[in-house]
């Protein structure tokens, strides 16, 4: 069908849905390209937390097609030299902010990073405090309408990156750590499935002994503490039908080992 | 016009939008099938709250057309030997897991249940904890592109079903119960409007007798208690301008008795 | 593209999505009118809080090209005498309650308001608890369906107002207060930009002086309290990477003082 090929926009943000921020870039967006299709991923990223984002657009992203437009506005920097960046990766394009929310997500070949420089695309009155207004949501729709991003301003060479912390391995114990916590308390790790022995003898937090390793959260006993492999292949901790990370009282960064 | 036919897929979880499950989710059925219109209904679902999401769907689903593909995750048993189905019911369409949690909703005709074993139309690789992105999404798609519910896999006899606590009468007294609190924190009970004397003498919940019946919110002094027929048809217990819920310290189960 | 003219509704309401209340309400309208494209602004305004809608709308509204419906829902008044109302401002038009919640929208020409009186574009049954699924979803889908407002009902000459209190001036000193908290806890004043000075001296909230008035969050030290100017262009004070209406226990009508 013809209209299958309207472009598609999709929205993350920390700005939750009680201010009118959101609503005020979808205005912006839908006044100047009304065909787009808005999709909202999640204005309930944590506050400002570029980890979050960029955990969660690494888990997002992928699953989308060649020629989606993501907009995402986790800023602390708005308003100071940090630019602006339209990039193009896996035929997808991101708007967001240079602090490396999007540097998680994995390609096989170089994005292409651009400064959102040309005020043609931008309103006509730029705050000092929502760009995602005034310069994100007006190239977003510029892209939708057609727009290409060398149009946007010019290419860049450097930009902001940002990684999660390696697991190690000492002896026959590998040392990670929680990364992210998710909407059940579930306790996401930075090790990889790829990584675990063939056989997992003992997993612990902090000082805890988790119960034992399974496959799925059906196979637990009503509050046991588990390990299992997370949606995204990594080495999970859950409680079932609980919250483990209330649970156990743990954060992100909180230590865990596997033998 | 003819985009009026556009596929529509309403969301249902329990997932919230901080985790990137639901993003996950609609880039799977957006890749797959480019023209669907997404519609959020929920994702604050109580976590792994069956009757939260069968009271829910049952109030929500009736208002929709035919045609309409509901994707509904509250899985607590992904992984197991539940099975995931796709329903006809009410010539609308709901993918959820084996729980019952779709039974609820009212029909004059027998519904038409399928086990969604076609790895056909699932992801290449299913996880054992994810059957929203992995076996969910990918049949929504299919269905909305065309797919019929038939060969998504096997027609099934047997399912899960859920009821609520039927209110009973002794004497001339109802004694029901709280079956669920609204977002305001109104008590719904599971006392029809057409089972409530013409004259209400008396509306008592737990201990506390309620201070009057009335027929809609604004007719209520500031922290007042009473009760009134709900949008669903039902006797509901309010508090004006307040929280009943917290008011009266309940929860769901608790009893209402009526004279 | 000819599917760039399908009518866009907007929802705003204090439902939240754990209730079925927004999903009912979008059932209304596909079925009423398949080709709509539905835009959630907030489910997440304060419960009943009509000023927090009012402040939401004036600064969110603006945003949307001429033709957008909007139907708002927080509604105290529910089943009283209050009447439901179709508003036309600036080529836009807004369904919701009498209670005011419009009217801080600017505009230069006179709004028409009509009484959503014709029971031809309700529901046949209309409850007495909720107008938003039984008379405003079925006039918004009347609307974008093609239906003008003058056939949803007579013509007012009078209706509800609301106001923020107004900023006053006292010899060099300008006395405001905190008018909106945003999801961040950002404390929004009524202090426009255009009263403050031109090089501000002290900024007070109580009786705690601001550190310093920046151009953005950007330029704040952690924890910081300061001033600065708001998207909405007016005086705002926030805490950088914090959340200034819990550190400062603070609230809506708390004392802002300007010299």
């Amino acid at each position: 069908m013809r209209h299958a090929t309207d472009p598609l926009i999709t929205l993350t943000t920390d700005f939750g849905t009680s201010s009118p921020y959101v609503a005020a870039m979808k205005g912006v967006i839908l006044s100047r390209c009304p065909a787009t299709r808005l999709i909202d991923l999640s204005h309930e990223i944590g506050h400002q937390n570029i980890l979050h984002a960029a955990q969660f657009l690494r888990d997002a992203i992928p699953w989308f097609s060649p020629g989606t437009i993501h907009l995402v506005v986790i800023d602390p920097g708005v308003g100071t030299t940090r630019l602006p960046l339209c990039i193009e990766i896996n035929q997808q394009r991101i708007l967001c902010p240079d602090n490396g929310l999007w540097t998680l997500i994995q390609t096989d070949t170089e994005p292409a990073v651009y400064h959102l420089e040309n005020n043609r695309y931008q309103l006509p009155i730029v705050s000092n405090v929502f760009h995602g207004r005034d310069i994100f949501a007006p190239a977003a729709a510029a892209l939708a309408g057609g727009i290409k991003p060398e149009q946007l301003g010019p290419r860049l060479n450097h930009w902001q990156t940002i990684s999660l912390p390696n697991p190690r391995i000492e002896g026959s114990t590998i040392h990670g750590e929680v990364v992210f916590i998710d909407h059940f308390g579930n306790l996401i790790t930075n090790i990889p499935s790829s990584m675990l022995p063939a056989s997992i003898n003992k997993v612990q937090i902090g000082a805890r002994t988790v119960a034992r390793h399974v496959i799925s959260y059906g196979h637990v006993e009503p509050n046991e503490i588990v390990s299992l492999i997370s949606s995204n292949g990594h080495l999970e901790i859950a409680q079932a039908q609980g919250d483990a990370a209330h649970a156990l009282v743990v954060t992100v960064g909180e230590p865990v080992s596997v033998n």
